[in-house]
Formats: C-alpha cells, sequence, structure tokens
C-alpha cells in the first residue's frame, strides 16, 4: 500500500468515532504528516477532526497543533475536500494557504455546490500539490448521508428493527412490550447518538410513548432531533416528545391547520411543519429534513411508516435486532397490508451475536 | 493436547463427512494407529466407517484394513463404544479381541442398552486398556439424535424454515411459490440426505406436492424416509408422495378408519399407521419414529406443522434460511394464531450469507 492510502485508510477508521457528533456539519478526520525530501521517513505530526456542532473544521485543528520545520515535506491529509467558502469563520482552504503544508490529499470531492473542486482547484493554483479519489468508494459509504444530503435532497434512511424470531414487533397490536434485549437497547441508544434525527409516526406516540434521546451516560448532548409524522396531531400534550428534553429540535409535520391544536404543542423546542394533503409526502418530507442539514435520520417505526417507506422506496439500511423466541401470528406484524412491492430487495452486509439476540445489517441494493 | 484426544478430534471432524449414510445404524468412525513401546513414533495405519445402511461396522473396516507387526502397540480409536451384541453378524468386541489391538480408546458409551459399557467391560477383562470419555460433549453433539432415539425414545427433531426478511414463508395462504434461492435449495437437498426421515403436514402435500427426496446427482440414494401426518387422509392419490421415488419408506400417520380410503393408497412401499385420536399426539407420532430407527428428523413445514412441534416443546433446533426482501402482511405468518408460549427460547449457534440469502441455525436452550 502506498503512502497516501495508507493515511487515508487511518483516517476512514477514526472517522467512525465521531459519527454524529458534528452535526450540522459532516464529520471530518484530518492528519499532518511531516515527510523528508524522499519521503522515506515519515510521521504523524498532528491531527483533527469537525469539533461538537461543527466548527473548528479538522483541518484547522490538526494545522493549528502541528510545528513546521524547514527542509521538510507537510502533507495535509482529510477525508474530505477542504471547503473554501467563508462559513463561521476562515475557510479550511485559506488556513492551509497561511501555513507550511506542501501537499494536500483528500478522499473524496466535496459534494456541498460551495466547494465541489473549487477548494481543489485554489490548492493548485497557489502551487500545492493536490491529490484525491483515495479509498474514495469506502470513504463515500461513512458520507453517504451527506452526499444524499447535498445530491438528492434527502437524508440517507435507516429503518431500525426490533422484533422476534418470526419478525413480530409487538406481542398485540398497540401493546409495548420488550422483545429484544437490555444490550440492544443500549446498542439502540448508541445508534441514536450516531444519527442526526429519528423519526416516529403519531402512532408509536400514542402507544410507546417514547422519548427518543440517547439515554447513554455522557451522550446525552449527542440526542438527536426527533421528528413525528402526525397528519391530525392527535397526541397527548403530556406526551415525553413534548417536553424540552437536551432542547434539541422536535419536528412535527402535520396536515391538521387548527390555530387551537397547534397552539397546545407549540414551543421554542418545537417546529410545527403543516403541510397539505398533496405536500404530505415522506419524499417531501425527507427534503425538509434535508434542508435543516439532517443526513443520517433513524426511522424506529411502527409498522405503518416502515411500510410507507419501503413502499416509496426511500429505506437505504434496515438494521434488525431480533430476539430468540417466537411471538406467533396473534402478534404484530412488522409491516402492514398495504406492503406493495415484492421486488425490492437488500443484501445482509454484517451480522453479529448480541448476547441471547441477533443484529443484522441490510443494506438496499444499488 | 494429548495422543489420545488428537486422534478422537480426527474422528470427529471425519463423523460429519458420513451423515445420514449409515441408516438404521449410528454413523462411527475408527482409526488404528501404530505406536512404538513408548508412544514416541505414531501413525495412523487403517481406518473404516460404518458403511452404507450400517454395515460393516467402522471397527471391522479398520481392523481388516490394517496389518499388524510384532513389538508395536496398536490403539483402535472410536467415535462410539464398540458393540458387543450380536447383530447382522459378528460383534466388534469379538474382531477386536481376535485381533492384535492392545488399546481401545473411545469418545463415548454407547447409549443403546445392549451395549452401554459392556463391551468396554468384556475388552477390559481381556486384558486390553481401555479409554472413554474424550472430546464426549463435542461427540455427543453429533450422536444427539442417535442419543435421543436410545434414550427418551424421539428423534431429533429440526424444523427448516424458508421466509422473507419479514418471516413470511409463503406470498399468501396455501399458495406455493420460491422466496429463497436456488443455492438454499441444494443446501435443502444437502440437508436432507444428511437426515433420516423429513415430515411435512397434510396441508403441505395438498398445496406443494412435494417430493421430499434429495434431488443432489450422485445422492439420490440418500433420499430420507418420508412422514407425512394426514388425520383424514384427503390428499389427491396422485401425490408426488405417493410415487415409488428411491423406493424409500413413506409413514403416514392416519386419524382415519374407512377401508376405501386406506386401500387407495396402499403400496409396499407405504407403511400407513391408524392412531385413535387420543394417541394422534406428535410424542407417540414421535416415539413410533425412533422405532423405525429414525434419530435425525427434519421438519418442512406447513405453519400448523411447526406451531405444534414448538407449543409440545419437541424442537431441538431451526434452520431459517431467509431472503433478501419483505412480503408483508399479506403473506403467510411462519406460526398460527396457536402459538401458544412466548417462554420458550433458543440461541443462535450459527449464520451464515448464502448469496443474497441468509442461514441460521438456532438450538434449543436446554
Amino acid at each position: 500500500m502506498d503512502l497516501d492510502t495508507k493515511y487515508i485508510k487511518i483516517i476512514n477508521y477514526l472517522l467512525k468515532k465521531i459519527r454524529g457528533s458534528t452535526f450540522p456539519n459532516p464529520g471530518v478526520f484530518a492528519l499532518i504528516v511531516e515527510s523528508d525530501k524522499k519521503f522515506i521517513s515519515n510521521r504523524i505530526v498532528s491531527f483533527g477532526f469537525t469539533q461538537f456542532t461543527g466548527r473548528p473544521h479538522a483541518e484547522a485543528v490538526a494545522i493549528s497543533g502541528a510545528r513546521f520545520f524547514a527542509n521538510k515535506i507537510y502533507t495535509l491529509y482529510s477525508s474530505l475536500e477542504p471547503c473554501c467558502h467563508q462559513g463561521r469563520g476562515e475557510s479550511c482552504v485559506k488556513k492551509i494557504l497561511k501555513s507550511k503544508v506542501n501537499r494536500v490529499v483528500f478522499s473524496i470531492k466535496d459534494p456541498d455546490q460551495r466547494v465541489n473542486g473549487k477548494g481543489m482547484s485554489i490548492l493548485k493554483k497557489n502551487g500545492l500539490e493536490v491529490k484525491y479519489n483515495i479509498l474514495s468508494d469506502e470513504i463515500k459509504k461513512t458520507y453517504r448521508g451527506y452526499i444524499y444530503n447535498r445530491t438528492i435532497q434527502r437524508p440517507q434512511v435507516t429503518l431500525k428493527v426490533g422484533c422476534s424470531i418470526d419478525s413480530k414487533i409487538a406481542m398485540k397490536r398497540g401493546q409495548q412490550d420488550f422483545i429484544t434485549n437490555k444490550l440492544v437497547k443500549k446498542i439502540v441508544h448508541n445508534y441514536r447518538a450516531e444519527y442526526d434525527a429519528i423519526l416516529v409516526g403519531g402512532n408509536t406516540i400514542n402507544i410507546d410513548n417514547p422519548k427518543l434521546n440517547c439515554r447513554i451516560k455522557g451522550l446525552e448532548y449527542l440526542s438527536p432531533y426527533r421528528i413525528v409524522l402526525s397528519k391530525s396531531l392527535d397526541f397527548d400534550s403530556n406526551s415525553e416528545i413534548l417536553k424540552k428534553r437536551n432542547q434539541k429540535l422536535t419536528i412535527i409535520f402535520t396536515l391538521e391547520s387548527s390555530k387551537r391544536k397547534k397552539e397546545k404543542i407549540k414551543d421554542k423546542c418545537f417546529k410545527l411543519i403543516s403541510l397539505n394533503k398533496q405536500n404530505f409526502t415522506l419524499s417531501n418530507i425527507l427534503n425538509e429534513l434535508a434542508k435543516f442539514g439532517i443526513c443520517n435520520l433513524l426511522i424506529e417505526g411502527g409498522s405503518k411508516i416502515f411500510t410507507s417507506f419501503l413502499n416509496e422506496d426511500l429505506v437505504d439500511q434496515i438494521i434488525i435486532f431480533r430476539s430468540n423466541s417466537f411471538i406467533g401470528s396473534k402478534g404484530q406484524d412488522l409491516l402492514t397490508k398495504n406492503y406493495k412491492s415484492k421486488q425490492k430487495s437488500f443484501f445482509q452486509s454484517s451480522f453479529c451475536i448480541v448476547r441471547d439476540n441477533t443484529m443484522e445489517v441490510l443494506e438496499r441494493k444499488e
């Protein structure tokens, strides 16, 4: 493996560690490597990653942590093309040009139209050596949500399902109960920390009254946005979702136009989006969520919501946690009778044993 | 690892290769190892395994293939205690005593009451060194069907399920269709060769009209017994199951007493067992099958049969093949509404990817 691939590989590994902490910015990891003129001796002298809530950027952190010496070559490695647009501060390209960095090697072009090749060409024009498209297939997987957000204007959609061996998601229709084990619950909370937002249907609010936050000690601040699809806004105003937990935004999509109903749940932590019947479609809703910067969306049910997302072919990934026992046909089905197409197929990308349960990840076939 | 464990380990590995070919005898693997007086130089000089339909036995084959020299020690290794009862020929114990074998090392005592320690004590009385209980936990797994047959008088029961991601076993109730892929079909045929018998319900005969034989080229002769539970004998007399395929026995359990109905399907390859209502229970039926020498029984459906076996806690193993797409709640459930207990639990013992499908093996928690 050549040197550049080696460092991008390290970056790809580290990138997974900051998942979910950089919203609304994409998580980026950068390394600065010091080499002699012949690239015989090389060492990492600094690193940086996108900080909480997106600032400062990875490249800025890496540069500020490095000491530059004469007679050495400095390569800045990054998972993503450095930004060239003024955001909440000086752009990374400007910072690189001010530093002693000689080479910039990144994995993929930034799909954001404000950068998308422009960062690269400014660096080149200023005499820096630039290389990219390294391990890009792997890195693209990590950035899939961000790429979708910037190119097809919707988040990456992951269904999370907890069920019995025979795929029942509850004992009886509408009855809350715990099918999977405690370790699965912890894993789910960990996923919540890694996702930008969780979406559920209004029924789920009424039946399960979920908090939809991350309750792992120390990671509560990574709780995601909470999204509810409620056509008629008929849920209890004491619902957990309406409490100002973690001060994270809750976005409620509704068809309801009654001012009285709306007033009842209005609050600064809530965004109520009224759509008319024609616009109350999943693709419009996903498009709205993309505008909020949401790149990775976790759907936590129930069966009506699962079925709708699958029917509209808007599911990229499915995570299935299965228990170690059966429920039988009295239990509630994973999908409703309205599930349409049997053509959509997935492939199993990973499987593991979670104590006496299992976890399976399915990916949509491209 | 000591020498004896090493050879029993080899035997345990080889044992899996002869699964299903030794009916009605248990499959046994034997090795003869030649050693110097100090066990410094040791080599396998002969091996044998139970031949097709059970004769000759492994030990007899191994002895007949060995050349014995003076000044050497010969150890006969076997997975199972050598038999001491007259069967379709001289017992293995007699054959060993006539040979130059000095030591006999086997993994587990034969659970068959005609042997069960007796073989061992005859060998000891005749001055041979005898060792046993080596790797017995592993070997017992391989012999589980045989042990169940001889101790609790029923075969080991394995459910085989082919289903969609959401555990539907057919598109619609009673509609035959292929959910899993072609490679899964081949694996199932391979399992059929390894099992002594396949059991289905009468409904499955009417709906799917299955052949229930092994159709892998070259392995057709390993097709299992076919067992049908049909309370009213109301299946089509042109059913595939009633054809004399492979000349293997088909056993039909029924409540029906009408001579006319019985005559219609009578044939030398069929055994019709009439039970009265009180005796038509799964445990009685399994007991009857054990009497036929059946140690390993594969249940191929449908949902009524699956549910009954689970309800009566008679399932030792479940093999689930899952496709890569959903069917939705219009499809047929794996279990019926009569599924009773949610207490029974299983653990995942293995999982693998079968092209775009998956295969999962669940074992009953002891």
